[in-house]
């Protein structure tokens, strides 16, 4: 049994980092396309088999230290009652995005073993498929996420309707912000009971807000949610990238075993910042460079590496693997985390 | 004659900050719609009386304390040879972006005074219009970002083909950098020339880069433009938006003699980060906040001005003025500067 992303979970000595690349079951893959060809995105995280293929596709084909379950931040807006779309080439989308306060009402709380109990029965089968090879991973949306993607209706570049939201009527933003941090905690404590051995809360958007509108509209919500997900015993990971300026409140105010480090903050200061904090941290390879020749994704990745330091490091990417990298190129970033021992 | 802008830049004392708005001409207004539906926006930035119109609006309407030529960034790509358009709801776009050696070899050298005597002309004109009301500002794109768009062709979330160009060929990406660099640099002492009483330089793309690709890619690039301006003899702004975690780099490194702050960066901490250092600093409320009622728009002004603690601060946005904001928010912001006293 592979331990090794849970032993540097908890800062235990390892012989070399753990490695494993956020979106690693994804279009950059073709044997992910060729599942894909026959179902669409939501029928994959909907279908445990079909999540349970791809979950396992990087393991076998890339060489991974961990896996993460296949699935998507927004399956929880969507049992709280949205109608989720993804189309190809626009994204995901919520085509009556919350609005006018009725929109609002119309929510209810969701119950992780009903309403997402396909994503628990995911969890199930990928522990049992992967029988130990390495660590299975868990995820669910920070509520700061879930509300800009759910006021917004998709993506965004100002995120303009979520952010008047907080401006208009900070009331409403923070009883949706409240009832956010249980689901997605009480979700994560769920995928935990189910086999998840690990838990990461996304935080994808906390780059829309300023200083002061991140600790009063991100920050307690996200800390509410991984005191929730903590309890259920196995290690918490909590990503905010365009954060990065406040990894020390992150690390405070969650309690997370694991912060992780977006590829636009200097891994050196990271570490340094963060040096008499017993939390452990994970990233940050610019994902663009994979784009690059082999030779020089190694260099990269040995620098990153030299930055944290070994110990209480996760490798991975500062954010997903685009989906036109080669394969081979992951491969040569996993490889070069496996071939380098700390100095 | 309103020199409070100008005062501020050079750190002078000063009753209070002044205030301008980036983007404050712009499609908040009506009566800059107005101007907008007798010409397409490549119209007005070439016509210099439109330019010069819309350019002097938020003086005479909002009561800012500087004016800004009405132009665009892309107009010095557009200079060396290609093909700029711009659609409604779709943005600037090249439609012959920079992808083959070859499209590279057909970039020519601009002339300030030929190919963007236009821009020179509107600065003239408006000089004379303002007749000493208030400081006129020319500007310019810095290097890293006018490549983004010359060679993603249009406005991008990861910027892919610009980032690849710098991984699979960055001798090639260097050297356009390099003749990017003098570009703007003399455009802006041109600017200067022709009556601008400051330059800025918007890295609008530095948020793409990571802190290693920053260094080698934007950063000495931005530095060569700030340093032929400067020889121009007026103040010269640098503004690297989604870069705050390098401020101390960019002032060192430029020798600007004033540092935007964008509105993911803390003031407080922007302050303190640079307390050492000759520069002054211009920002940087976010610009949601104009979404507010008008007293939470003065709650958030004065708590922004007591950061920056008057002496050697621009007030402005944290970014540009969103387009569907009230021009009577952009009033109150604009008002709460106006009234506000260092304590």
């Amino acid at each position: 049994m592979n331990d090794l992303f849970l032993r540097a979970c908890r800062r235990e000595p390892v012989d070399r980092p753990p490695v494993w690349m956020m979106r690693q079951a994804g279009r950059y893959l073709p044997e992910y396309r060729a599942v894909r060809e026959k179902a669409d995105f939501l029928t994959m995280v909907g279908t445990p088999e079909l999540a349970v293929e791809v979950t396992l596709q990087p393991v076998e084909l890339i060489g991974v230290d961990a896996a993460i379950i296949f699935s998507d931040i927004l399956v929880v807006p969507q049992a709280m009652g949205m109608t989720l779309s993804v189309e190809e080439g626009v994204g995901p989308r919520f085509h009556q995005p919350l609005r006018a306060p009725a929109d609002f009402r119309g929510l209810r709380d969701p119950s992780p073993d009903g309403d997402l109990g396909y994503v628990l029965e995911a969890l199930r089968l990928a522990r049992r498929e992967l029988a130990g090879r390495v660590p299975l991973i868990g995820f669910a949306g920070a509520p700061w996420t879930l509300m800009s993607y759910m006021v917004e209706g998709q993506g965004s570049k100002a995120f303009t309707h979520a952010k008047r939201l907080l401006v208009e009527d900070a009331t409403r933003a923070h009883t949706l912000l409240a009832r956010l941090a249980r689901a997605a905690g009480e979700f994560l404590a769920a995928q935990v009971a189910a086999g998840a051995q690990a838990v990461q809360l996304f935080d994808s958007w906390a780059s829309a807000l300023g200083p002061r509108d991140f600790r009063e509209f991100a920050l307690p919500y996200l800390a509410e949610a991984a005191r929730i997900a903590a309890a259920a015993g196995a290690p918490v990971i909590v990503f905010a990238p365009g954060a990065g300026w406040a990894l020390e409140a992150i690390a405070d105010a969650t309690g997370a075993d694991v912060i992780g480090v977006d590829w636009q903050t200097d891994a050196a200061d990271a570490r340094r910042r963060l040096a008499d904090v017993p939390v452990a941290l994970q990233g940050n390879l610019d994902p663009s460079w994979l784009y690059a020749a082999p030779a020089v994704i190694r260099e990269r990745t040995h620098h990153m590496l030299d930055a944290f330091g070994g110990r209480g490091h996760v490798a991975n990417l500062g954010h997903g693997i685009h989906p036109d990298v080669p394969p081979h190129h992951a491969r040569a970033f996993v490889d070069a985390v496996k071939e380098w021992r700390a100095s």
